[in-house]
């Protein structure tokens, strides 16, 4: 059994004069923080407040990277070559680590498009994995549990942790079940608590297709981008607690696997 | 007399399709590079290759940060107070961290209209220097030798360069002569190279005004932009050459100096 | 005794996917709206959507154009010269019309540190006054009432409106009083809606000094940025109606006046 | 016979400090010019001294629109729908208007990504058609010879001129020959100035495939990026000439054709 997991959400997403998501109040219920780097969403002056609040509030510190594009933020597929979404990635990991120093950076999750291309295409997850860990071999490589990406974060020899999410259906080989298909997402409250405990506790999971399948993650993606998906969080972040589930850091989840 | 200085040119200025200044050029002429970080010039390609031309040429890297003002270039005035300043700089400055890892960079220059406001203003040149301290205190700091900048360094006990301009006269103060003053500018190719090497033989130079003044740098700055100044560029090294001056990196100099 | 007025509000501030203000609710308490066009907020398909939600409310157009700064939002001088800004005037009051054609734009109002400035700068002043014309002589500018704006305006003989602010004081001299001085800006709602109707029906109001001065306007500006804005701009809405002041559009109120 | 062809080429791609192009010289080899509207290159200052330029030299002044994607050129997809594709057209189309007026705008095509993608998919060519068709049916649209583009334009009757590389071979159905297949790229001047006269002259031009094929164009695109390409652009002028084929503006052909 299980006793500790992770729990990520996107964070620092505002931009200027644009204020994005419940950064304040959703940082109370997770334990890793994604900070957007400036290309999909984020600004200088918005990733120091963001830092700041996950340091005041406890929170481990990870960059967001994306394809630059504000104006898609960073939905849409931008067409590079592995050599530039190594630039890119570079960059922005860099500059976060300008405001946090490298020590006080745990992780990197790409962000959109950048991300749902890691999952589909081989070269742009060794793109991902090659640029992070030339920064540093100690910074967390976040994977989609169940995915190639994993695989190829397990091959690279990279601290990685496996994420999932609590409102998402499998299919029977493991992979997340694509938001096209009918029931794909789950909207009943009660049945993503239920759930999430129950994979925690067993490892396992009936898949779309009825099969029961096994489950391995380190961390739940939440989101605070609405009042609604606080309060979600928050009930997880709960429900987790009164089942005895301990919710650490990823830094501490893999220092406790050690 | 002193026997070495070293010679710093802004590179990496080009951006997308759009290609500025001979790096390959002024490269083989320095001995430390300022390469833009994406805010008035530059991009995480161009930033990857500029390295890459750096350090097959065996110059030191330094950091260009400024106002993010594409459009402009960084040469105008953004209105920024002192905590936005130096969040942009943060970043900045971790982008190319991103690249080369904080052992690998030298030192940080800023640029244009960040540049000359801190020899204007004291809380800017502050900003500046608190920032990059924030971030390492062995990156070393480019200020405008004679200026108040410079005593603001000294005083916060960072590792600092003073740099000044083969092309330009002096006040009887030792500051720059602005540039709206008649004469301020050199354009007599002989006069420069006689006055560069007398500067550095004697550590002395006539002001505008005419009096005999102190001058101490450590480095100077020459520009790749056109076909013209690098030849200028070329000139200045061949002459400190021949005259037995030995051009080294800002980091050779400051340890030589210990 | 006046007896119509225009209400003017600055809509289609999102951007991307930040969306930002209440424009679906103010756009009912308006006669004109200032539609951003991408350079300080706005994008090509906000602005298609907002422009659509002004012809459902049948409230007329206008542009609304800034400096280039989406992260300052058009707040920030960019030291722009007159003949840039006239430049990056036409650049944005043609992009609308390349959505309405010319005949559906109504009028043009300057955005944020180019309304500012403006106010303060002639040279400025005029700027945006010779690009708007330019494009066409039917095009109405928005002046601030009792300025040196209103003045060139007025002798370059271009269709001008004269907007006031329901809820600041005035100078002696009619000119808005700075906010920086204690007591500029009405927090009262009750006083800002007597105060109004006050000065529509008797064209007069007592200045921050004391002394009773004329006041002449066209139009009223408020704000959609938050729900109590949007419930202030309701109430004067209202209160005006009762009192039987008719609200028109810009252009209806140039061609009563002929 | 044909008697008369029309010469385009783009121009105004620079961008605030960066200049790209030979615009001086190459404006005087062409009757069209394609001035960039701010989204794959140029600004507003930069498209007012482009339309001065091309006013000066009896160019007639065309919008070359873009996706948004300065640090891409324009050159990468960027996966927009319709309506978005609409949306920066007009946005675009009409920025430029701000400064000639709508009169004095003769034609819009293209750039980069979605020109190629107008060839390739017709919902774009279709959006491309509507959005300019609702600024004005006035308004010149440039299509590719022998697309499914033209043909899209010919069903919706409007104004449209078709435009063909005096450098590229073409498939034996009449497309271009993809830059991909060997030879598709004719390399030698001389044969590039004997086949061009000969496609005017004959209306005929033989396939890589080797078949004769008929070719029915108004207008030939050239470059002026580099001093190679004007000196390319002005021998095809030159040569034009001395074979009494008439040099006009696309809307004199379109004239002339009445």
């Amino acid at each position: 059994m299980k006793k500790y997991v992770d729990i990520n959400a996107d964070i620092g997403e505002s931009f200027g004069n644009y204020k994005l998501g419940f950064d304040e109040e959703i940082i109370k219920n997770i334990t890793s923080a994604n900070i957007a780097t400036g290309f999909h969403a984020g600004d200088p002056n918005w990733m120091k407040k963001t830092i700041d609040l996950s340091v005041k509030n406890n929170v481990a510190i990870g960059a967001h990277p994306s394809y630059q594009d504000l104006i898609g933020f960073g939905r849409r597929d931008m067409n590079l070559n592995s050599i530039e979404i190594e630039n890119i990635i570079k960059y922005q990991v860099g500059s976060i680590i300008g405001f946090t120093g490298l020590d006080n950076l745990q992780h990197v999750k790409p962000h959109g498009a950048l991300y749902n291309n890691a999952v589909k295409d081989q070269s742009i997850a060794q793109a991902i994995i090659k640029s992070i860990n030339s920064i540093s071999s100690e910074l967390i490589h976040v994977v989609v549990a169940g995915s190639l990406w994993e695989e190829l974060a397990d091959e690279a020899h990279v601290k990685y942790i496996r994420e999932t999410f609590a409102d998402r259906e499998f299919m029977s080989d493991g992979t997340l079940a694509p938001r096209s298909l009918e029931g794909s997402v789950i909207e009943n409250i009660d049945l993503i608590l239920d759930r999430t405990i129950s994979m925690m506790k067993k490892g396992k999971v009936k898949s779309l297709q009825g099969d029961v399948i096994e489950i391995k993650f380190d961390s739940i993606c939440v989101h605070g981008d609405t009042k609604g998906s606080v309060e979600i969080s928050k009930k997880i972040h709960d429900k987790l607690k009164t089942n005895d589930i301990e919710i650490k850091s990823m830094f501490e989840i893999l220092n406790a696997n050690l």
